[in-house]
């Protein structure tokens, strides 16, 4: 079958397509034909070699497509699916836990399907379990345009009514958020977002931030969070070294800090989050309440061209990638 | 009624006894004869003029003693309580959310009970509401010596059975965390605690850090915190700004940073925290499982020389004043 690896650590250009052994399912784990595969930045992180989670050299981390071998478990064939899988995603087949694999309705595409797993996963992760996100509170989203924050938006608001702010960096993208049920719209280019957020909170501040940004936005988001906020720290898009960090106002605002990412959480994690996610998120992806976002599919034959579209940083929610 | 104040903000100097009007206590409040209150950091803090929550003049977060008014809750006349005061506690009198108010056993003397209410709940609140320590689990316990210290070690220890790494300054208070019940014990003058901490934990690290200490060991906590681990911020002895943090760390290992401290606290907080305590840690008291630690008490005439004592730092336990 053909899959794509990074011929060394490196830019898109180090991406291609090669020829390797359909893999075998283990116990517990599916088979499945793949029929799109979504981008994720930690698929630019692994091409660099700057990640060293996940041992298969084929990259991708989501998949959507159709059971071929359900192995003992309760999927059957030809059963539609999408999910998390540890590396080798970007290929014609994938094994996949199948404590992960999550039924999609018939009425979805594939490139819908793969256009779920990680961004709303790791939106739901980030705003219910580390988040503790509430109704009437707040929630200041940054990065509304991205795949995750397209996501959260939507999560945020339909499953809490919590009040959603959200920066972007265009108008054309936070027509997208307000879309999607963000009530506070901040384009960072032009406004400062911690005078934002305190205005729009009566200067209660966010309840809870996610950051994708990191450094750069670190002393304003400090400003921006609420007493007992959550910060949860799912990126570094702004840099990664905090220069001098107030630990005094950490302690006097009783916040709390994550950092998380999805990817190295262990099998039991991701099996439990899918679970609760499948209960809680899936029905209103059929009552048409949530929808996946979905901002261009490539050939994988492109995958070079589908690397560089998401460094320049222009998409709104997912890249695909399906066979053609 | 006396009580204490400090004339300007400054040092242990500033500290007088001074005439003031007896407290009336509100609705849900009771009236409070002193019989003894102990020492905090935030004492120091408010006597510096750097802490804004308290409103009242008097100083003092903590005290013991017999129940005058009930005003009309739950408690009777004479009952022996300690408990969780806002401010006014270095007095004769003081008034007290009954939500707060512990009745300790009749064995106990004043100078227990009010060796009991701040660091016994601070300890619990961080060891398990942000910590969530489990059985199973190792905890990594800064300043073993002092106040809270002594209290995380016996609860961690009788609670849960965790792994409980402590690191004092002294061999007189490493034998003290020993016998309340430390595993692992650590002169961080002579060692480097997080060689010491990767070492006792089969390089895994501590699920849970108790920091008191801040920016100083910035750097080696975060080599001695676990995957997915719980760091909990209560102290800033070693100054609180940390000059670069790395953010990517904080990601890559799933860690949750709290900043908590109790004082600022809600009304409400305290009371569902004093609760918990009650159920859970209160009959170990009775049991002798565990025990208030009580370093030196003082006459309230001398306060300034308690509160230098505290400054230097060298005591093992709590610091009490009594009424003569």
């Amino acid at each position: 079958m053909l899959g794509v690896h990074a011929k060394n650590p490196g830019g898109p250009e180090q991406l291609e397509l090669i020829d390797v052994a359909v893999p075998k399912p283990r116990k517990g784990e599916i088979l499945i034909k793949v029929h799109a595969a979504a981008l994720n930045r930690t698929d630019i992180i692994t091409r660099e070699g700057k990640m060293s989670y996940l041992q298969n050299p084929i990259l991708g981390v989501e998949v959507s497509g159709t059971v071929i071998d359900s192995n003992g478990t309760n999927f059957v064939k030809d059963e539609k699916v999408a999910g998390l899988v540890n590396g080798g995603g970007y290929a014609e087949y994938a094994v996949m836990p199948a404590e992960r694999a999550m039924r999609i309705p018939d009425s979805f595409t594939f490139e819908e399907g793969a256009a779920i797993p990680e961004v709303f996963l790791t939106a739901y992760q980030t705003l219910f379990w580390h988040g503790r996100l509430q109704r009437r509170e707040s929630v200041l989203i940054h990065a509304g345009g991205s795949g995750v924050g397209t996501a959260a938006i939507q999560l945020a608001k339909q499953i809490t009514g919590a009040k959603v702010m959200t920066t972007a960096g265009s108008k054309e993208k936070l027509a997208v958020c307000k879309e999607l049920g963000a009530d506070v719209l901040i384009n960072y280019k032009e406004e400062s977002f911690d005078h934002e957020v305190l205005k729009a909170t009566e200067n209660q501040g966010a309840n809870v931030i996610l950051d994708f940004i990191g450094a750069k936005y670190w002393e304003m988001n400090t400003k921006s969070i609420s007493q007992e906020g959550r910060w949860v720290l799912i990126g570094t898009l702004g840099g990664s070294t905090v220069e001098k960090m107030n630990l005094m106002t950490l302690m006097s605002k009783c916040v709390q800090i994550t950092g998380t990412l999805l990817t190295p959480r262990s099998d039991q994690y991701k099996a439990d989050l899918t679970k609760e996610f499948m209960d809680v998120a899936m029905p209103l992806f059929k009552q048409n309440k949530i929808k996946p976002i979905i901002d261009r599919a490539f050939s994988f034959q492109d995958v070079q061209k589908a690397h560089q579209h998401m460094e320049d940083n222009k998409n709104i929610g997912k890249i695909i990638l399906t066979w053609d």
